[in-house]
């Protein structure tokens, strides 16, 4: 099936075959359409480790330098958008980048550029140097985030709304306490990040193809250079470990698990029946067929995404799960779903953050949803003061929202005789149990409704942000 | 955050809106630059959709000829090349040919074409008309693959090598054999694409948003036109349901699934420690640091990607399970896996087709692998030949093997007295056991490795290409 | 770390073996404690088996007579529960019942019972003869749940409500229109489950370790007598294969996807905003601490089983994917997640089916949620009927739905003078539209909501329970 | 469908409810089969809960005093197997050990016992305390499977065996350095454990259902009388919140697809063709078939336990993913695949340190399937070292295994003549090249496979147990 031309004259490894590829083979196989957002980090790895090679005598003082220039220019080709790929040549960001270097500075000394090294090596540190970055820029996203989290739940500390636990009415909560709850895991998601990001960041530099490196090169030095936090202390290791990917993902789909529950949320917060909150018109879509609709379609694609996120991850883990040790092929299948990852994690924050900041609050549709039998827990716990054992408490409050059922009133319209009926212990006071804004205060125990609890909270994600 | 501008005129929805548009947003939210994949199944369901509603009297003959001609019009600018994706105007496929196609014919008529309808019956229209004509290339694929396996096992009968299980030398079998194992694979993911092709291929349009089309449009002449086998019979599943996505990954799923294990098994096969086959050299490529390698790249591919395309079916499982009914734009989310998850499978076939056809059998290595101690079966079935209880026989060619351990040589290269020393009932005729070709003749019951057995199992797999 | 006592007497593979075994990998390696769920069908299956032996002359009419005895003995004592598991000697039902048979009829005679066979031919025999039955009873499950949906369609089609797209009010449709989206995804489901069936009843039996049957076993009359459509024509194929696992979790993952949409709805409608419907006290329970609270905990199950009948798919995928040809142990990891999933999808359908037949619908509830303005689409197509291009009266539609919005009115509440304002082809017949019964039942092309649209779908879900 | 008694008595909700129960419901909701593997924590939890009620006044010292004697009665009965659960009332843990305290103390005291508290922020402490004791044990797990790998590798670190990438075989390497490469892995897996352990071991009692504890609860108190490390500080988060349990399986299944890489190069390097190890029978099991066969069903069991423990995460991701915040039923879901991930991962860690300790090294055969060709990298690095670029080495070196290939010959069996023919910098002193020891030795950067890098590698290991 295949027309068998000569392999492309460039090709890296194409010192002893003989046959030629299959088109569609050469498209399977390359990567230079993909890891070509690894350019900036290739070229970096590349000048650090021929600087290396030169303080190992691999190199002159002159043949380093001309390295560096030149890969300084191809820096700056892509950094311009004018570096040219040679289709069926460049097949991957490392062949491109040494192709591009021999032309500018002569194949003589651009061909000791690879000495000791391996693509194994090197596609492992470019990686690890994007992602580093990468992760950078999520975690200030995600602080971001939760700045508005915070800030926001400062502001409104006053909304009290409905709490749900199975969908059902559950208690009067904070408003704030709802927005905190996230806090809470997207604080707990910034945590595992900076961990993430202490093992993305080892340098796998001088591993070769799996063995090592025969020159002796100072793989600390090339670390230190690049930035990293430490080596990768087994050479097969270095070339095998798709772990940081695979980390990164689990956290990634982590946090989209909580992004989905949130939009989730959300979006039943801004169903007409709820009527909670109203996005701003920038985070909402409107139908092609029904006029009257404002669709929630930034917080359905955050939920959806989630989904994407997960699929990465699944998908990765299944591949690398499959192979043995060391550089297998199998494992570039690790860079799509990483780059498209990466995005869609970082996307998400930065829509969240936006939707959340332009949402309004409709805290009147809030009070109107809350129902006096959100207060059974409150009326069983006025007994509970009198003695009475919660058991009994619960059963006797329970009554009581049965007699309003059956009597069809709010149980706060009920009559002190209709309560003594149910349990002579209620006493007068007792209809001041009635009172959504005196139930959260009364939940003031650490992480509680109350006002003084939600603002020690408050203080735990500004603490979190701060790495403390 | 967002730089709110007003929103683009063109946006379908964008009558009652004020507010504007965070620009990720806009990138967060369209579907264009992949949508378009859909371009020509998009007017395809368009001028059918005109026809029945001319059909139906909301348009004129003359507006349906003008509508028709302009679609053509616009689906040739996109064949040609030539059509122009207004950024940030052209959210999708179908706002964009109706944006172009009011250019061509005016607003006037253009305006009457979505009529009834929404996008929500014309993206599951445009992408099972898509999946449709993908799945018969796909199906295509399979069937030569399969037709390279089968004319291979006929080819190669002769060829007899170690069949394993848990890796370890089991009984002799032939190569035809073992391919022909994973035409059985195969041959079933055949079967089920059938299957799924047959779901995939009916109308949802005419759904609607949700609740049917209020014009009586003649959905059944519709189907008629555009090859459908018939309808989505409720109007809220139509826009709901993407089981024909999930249910199209599923079978590609196993069907890549299936693709690794083969895959696993070549690549262990052309191990220097097996040697048993050599890719050709367009499906292997070298090491940029180890100038003797030859790795076979395409076959890891292949085991890789089966995590890829595992990883889509899982993702979208995931986002859709998360959902409630009808329409959400979470759904969005299944079209690029779809694109990628298609094209995954596609060329992995084309792959596996091209591997398999060129690479070549060391049919000598593989007898060199042919141990006497495979035949221990055949020993213990000799006795039951003779009567000898199978759990019997079994524990005493289990001792010949120890004794072949303990005395270092091969197991037929024990003497007669030896064998007899472990069982008197050994009889003269017993060192005719130790007969690869005898072995595998011997098992000619049905899905056996006799010749005759394997020449069955080649015309199954025909019976299956034809859909018997 | 083991305490290596001698390996118990009754091992089957014990003959050539001088170390111990470790007490954990004892326990891990053994099945019996979940493979016991397959006695009967490893018994049925080994006298079928013993059967074709003796038209072969392996076995004599005594022999089989007997081991067809002692087998039926055998059996009783499962079925009567007085079966006995020798521990660490029984590792797995087919060891366990060749010992007691031996127990029974003498080892010499049983000894002879598994020539030719292997476990891992017998292994496969019992998993698919025991899901086929299994698959027979789900059926049965499904077929229970479709009727309930459809004959409560029926029942219930007066019933109006309102149609969500993105959880927001869309337009009026009929509750019976709701549940027969979801008879629609259950048929699929049924008629998936069909498929899959054939492919799960294809024999195995006589494929032996791998390389098929020396003693030329009529592999047919076992099939026939054992109730098998086919036979899997490679004896390789035929111990490697577990893609009727895979199958069957990718069909059962598929279904508890729909559960979990189908629950997730429910979940909302039963929430207090909603209170479309009331879960029966059988499928709610109550709050240890709120007295008040009645929770939908069935349907909250169903939503989260999902999740887990996908986990066992993706799982054994995984594990399935990572391995080379024919039987590997890894194979093993097949049966606790297929026991685990039949039994999760049969809850499932027999939960639902009793949730649904016994929820209580609050139809005032569901028409006091209609909005006017869910008739906006029925505004523009009222404009349509007059000529007018749908795009333009799709904006003016959404201008009424400003200006009602802006005036604090419902749509319908707007003056004829007002709608005027917004454009003159209004009227006076306009306000006509506002009018949910009449937009239900102007959506009358095939699937949609009007009455017969409903009854010609609850026909169709019957045709599908009948196999048509 | 369902036979409707009355709820049993001792229901903690039953109250109000007024209709029974389906026998598949009550089977289909309770929990108490698996979650009385809580039954110590849920004592223990209990007994600080109500030690904080005193402090608090809500319990008197007496009734403390009793609640405590109860809960040591009740913990005394199950660790004595005498717990006897009343099926249909014991729903869950909770429930049955309040019941059972009320019989033995009465229901007056111990219907005191849950003031302030729901059975959401009960089970997720009983969770949370019974996870930590068994990261704790898994730690203890690991960290001995590290020192076995640390130890066999400093004591064989003299055996050099072939180096593989792509499975083929590259460079010869030391079989410690093999060991190494998954020391780097597991002890990554110990630093993330670590890190999980402390975000596991945070303490949600006192959240109450979802608002918090309306008795100004002690809960720093609570959380150090538990051995807590801190607080969940936001009520809804502490109910809300599996992450603890998703994290927990993330990790789990990064582990478990390390062992699953371990288990499939050791499988491979005890085929017959590779022969480089053989298992202790202990960990090898027979054929019931094939007399001579001794399969590797452990390393089997490993690969295959790896899906089952990814598939727990996978499938709890979607459960949990699917859902809105604070307590949903879905979440009961996280209980059964916990208990079996950790089960899994556990024994699967100490069969996998009984392999490793047990196993046999076959060093000739390592050294007998190192070729001449491995050193074809050395070869270009000597000329490197004669100051020709790596580019033209590469080709060089790959021109020699061409032609000694063509020549039939080991490349070490070239003359030197031939050598010469291909490159005249060649010289006599090239010959030394062929040195497998040499070639080890030369790798003497840091992760390269030098004794002296081999042996800082263990230091490494050893630092990373002490947790530096």
């Amino acid at each position: 099936m295949a027309d068998n031309g000569a392999p492309a004259a460039g090709k890296l490894w194409g010192g002893r075959f003989t046959g030629g590829l299959d088109p569609i083979m050469t498209q399977y196989n390359e990567s230079i359409y993909f890891d070509r957002a690894f350019y900036s980090q290739d070229i970096r790895g590349s000048i650090a480790y021929a600087r290396a090679n030169q303080k190992n005598k691999i190199l002159t003082e002159h043949e380093f330098a001309e390295i560096e220039r030149g890969l300084k220019l191809v820096l700056k080709e892509w950094q311009d958008g004018k570096f040219i790929i040679q289709p069926g040549v460049d097949e991957d960001i490392h062949t491109a980048n040494e192709r591009r270097l021999g032309e500018i500075i002569g194949k003589e000394i651009a061909g000791k550029l690879h000495t000791g090294r391996s693509r194994n090596d090197q596609v492992a540190t470019d990686m690890r140097l994007w992602l580093r970055d990468q992760l950078d820029q999520l975690e200030e996203y995600l602080v971001d985030f939760l700045k508005v989290i915070s800030s926001r739940a400062e502001k409104e500390i006053e909304y009290v709304m409905p709490g749900y636990t199975h969908l059902q009415r559950a208690q009067p909560i904070r408003w704030s306490h709802w927005m905190l709850m996230y806090g809470s895991f997207f604080a707990s998601d910034l945590q595992r990040l900076r961990e993430v990001k202490k093992r993305v960041n080892q340098c796998p530099l001088g591993c070769g193809a799996l063995a090592g490196n025969p020159f002796n090169i100072d793989r600390d030095a090339i670390a230190k250079e690049l930035g990293f936090d430490g080596l990768i202390m087994n050479s097969m290791a270095g070339v095998a470990d798709r772990d940081f990917v695979v980390e990164t993902m689990q956290w990634g789909s982590m946090l989209m698990m909580h992004m989905s529950r949130w939009a989730e949320d959300l979006i039943i917060y801004s169903s007409g029946e709820f009527s909670f909150i109203k996005l701003a018109d920038a985070y909402s879509t409107g139908s092609s067929l029904m006029p009257q609709k404002k669709n929630p379609d930034s917080l359905e694609l955050l939920r959806g995404k989630s989904g994407r996120a997960f699929g990465h991850m699944a998908g990765l883990m299944m591949s690398i799960k499959g192979i043995p040790s060391t550089y297998n092929k199998d494992l570039q299948e690790s860079v799509e779903p990483l780059l498209d990852h990466v995005k869609t994690v970082g996307d998400s924050l930065q829509i969240a953050t936006g939707v959340l900041s332009t949402l309004a609050v409709e805290s009147e549709s809030m009070v109107k949803s809350l129902t006096p039998d959100m207060l059974a827990t409150d009326l069983a716990d006025y007994l509970v003061r009198k003695g009475v054992p919660f058991r009994e408490t619960h059963h006797t409050s329970g009554q009581v929202v049965a007699l309003a059922e059956k009597e069809k009133l709010p149980m706060d319209k009920l009559s002190f005789a209709q309560l003594q009926g149910v349990d002579k212990r209620f006493e007068k006071d007792v209809m001041g149990v009635f009172d959504y804004q005196k139930s959260v205060e009364m939940r003031s125990a650490k992480g509680g409704t109350s006002k003084s609890a939600v603002m020690e909270q408050i203080a735990a994600v500004k603490k979190a942000l701060a790495g403390q």
